[in-house]
């Protein structure tokens, strides 16, 4: 039996938007693909409400964490990385691993990192780019997007690179009035798609600086990929023409819906699951007023099972998700990102009460 | 109308493997995807029967051109790149991408590199790897790489680096016979899947290699890489599971076949599409000795018009590809590749011999 994704990602994909995928392929060099790359990125921009430059890359969100590094960082420069869960975490991994230097700003898993937090350490050193993970997956953590870039106003060489991978297309995100210069997520998210298929939305100021970085590799190219769109109107690579179908599809519905309705969708879900969660005894992980509303991360008091609660959810053709890495079983996850309702989470938490008869 | 894809690649997927792609999806930290990726790796494995270590990762083929230069080259070290056509070339440009100096050997578009031109490159300089391309899609030439590899018997810090994305699972490629240390493909060739995947191909040497080389980014890390597999036996990054679906589907396939018959097929193909070419007065623009089994490139002496043939073959439901770059009109090429048999291939050709009054 089918198990209904209340994970957070990948998230449910519905049968019509899978079936996207099963329709016969084009040339990535024949008009059909050039008109179908088109809708896909107009429907981007008209959603994102933004004049910056997006483009869709064949590969998992991760690929814009080598990006960041990759193409944002001056031979010399280093950057900076707030760290307060598992994946804000590997963005600092990846930015290393390229083998740029990146201090770090380390909060407590669970909560947010703070605009003067941020002051400080730009007032002792120059940095490059300033990582942000707008929700913290692991820990349902969502960040003030806006306090951070106010922020960065008095250092405009810093530029702001945000992993939107669980939040983009769920939660309300405007790159301009965020100010993000580089803003990523991945399709098997809030897009409720498979996965395979990465967004980028990259602003001017960010494609200028790329052009001052040497050896940006060839696939992670960020003027490699947009020059050749600008000349060609295509992908320099052969990307996943099935998963466009689906995205092109899915963009539509998103857009039929509206961006606003999509968030305020999410943030219904959200506040629901929250005031289940204490009402039952549990508690929420991430602080207060920086609280996701696409994933909720439920602090386990009541010391539940939570291996066994998947179980018996199985059977009933739904699962959720145990607590990330170091936080199984202290907490767990329910994802109520992309194509889920209110009306379904309200039958997903009735079917976890009578299991754990609270 | 759907146009059935004779050009050489994405080539034409059927309708039970596109629909592969449509099943609903599970968790990619779920035991069920650890079953399915297993079936993949194993079913790889044994198709090129090889003990070397296997990747598949969610990318277009391209990416293993950084991932070649970021893992396999140590600091100060550089590389050899034989180039004679536009993919060997677009492979020096990802090496010198990353930063690596990379010196070349080009020979004239349509001819092999000779074991001897390596020798004497060899002789004189010291490098990390030599970068070869199998089978030049831009030009139907196909390299020998057991003449090449021979050649580095002598050369044993010289890893051989091979493009294979036009050719794996369509030619017979055994990478321990052929002494490859990182050979690569794209799913949307000779698998008969659609794009979006890539297979690595990975030697023992290579991997230890990898290990002492700096600088290898986080989605391009072939350590991080397998040693996750090796500890989680899944992959780093959410992979795109819809399409290794098919994958999985479709090896079974090609393991029914069987490596040899499937090489077999192809060359059937090819050499009746090259007596096909010369016996209606076209040339083929591939060196006599060195054609690729997968893809024809048709010397265009009668000079017709491919882009009129194309219109006449696309109200057929048929599509072949022009000539690459600049050998557009010169020439013009059949992708005789994946699930093509030759009955098929003789009707295509009927086709073009109808409209053109061949």
């Amino acid at each position: 039996m089918h198990k209904k994704l209340w994970i957070p990602g990948p998230t449910e994909v519905k049968e019509e938007v899978l079936n996207q995928q099963a329709k016969y392929l084009v040339g990535h060099r024949s008009n059909d693909f050039t008109l179908l790359y088109d809708s896909i990125l107009t429907q981007l921009k008209s959603f994102f409400k933004t004049e910056q430059h997006i483009t869709v890359l064949t590969a998992s969100g991760t690929i814009f964490m080598d990006i960041s590094g990759r193409n944002l960082i001056r031979p010399g420069k280093k950057a900076i990385c707030c760290v307060n869960g598992s994946f804000s975490d590997r963005m600092h991994k990846a930015i290393v691993g390229c083998g740029f230097e990146a201090d770090r700003i380390d909060v407590e898993w669970g909560h947010a990192i703070k605009p003067e937090m941020i002051r400080e350490m730009l007032e002792k050193n120059d940095y490059d780019i300033l990582t942000m993970c707008h929700n913290e997956t692991s820990t349902g953590v969502k960040a003030n997007l806006k306090e951070i870039s106010d922020v960065l106003k008095d250092y405009p060489e810093t530029l702001l690179v945000v992993d939107a991978v669980s939040s983009m297309a769920g939660d309300l995100l405007l790159p301009e009035e965020m100010g993000t210069d580089l803003l990523f997520a991945s399709s098997q998210k809030c897009f409720a798609l498979p996965p395979g298929l990465a967004v980028g939305i990259v602003s001017q100021r960010a494609l200028d600086r790329a052009k001052e970085v040497p050896n940006k590799g060839l696939y992670t190219d960020l003027i490699g990929i947009f020059s050749y769109y600008e000349k060609k109107k295509q992908t320099p690579s052969t990307p996943n023409i099935s998963l466009l179908y689906a995205m092109d599809y899915k963009l539509k519905e998103l857009l039929t819906e509206g961006a606003e309705n999509v968030a305020k969708r999410h943030k219904e879900m959200a506040d629901y699951t929250h005031e289940w969660a204490l009402s039952h005894g549990f508690g929420l992980f991430a602080e207060e007023g920086y609280r996701s509303v696409t994933v909720t991360t439920v602090a386990n008091k009541l010391e539940k099972d939570v291996n066994e609660l998947n179980k018996a959810l199985g059977e009933k053709g739904l699962i959720i998700a145990n607590g990330y890495g170091k936080l199984k079983n202290q907490t767990f996850r329910i994802g109520h990102m992309g194509d889920h309702t209110l009306d379904d989470l309200k039958e997903l938490l009735k079917a976890i009460e009578e299991i754990w008869n609270l």
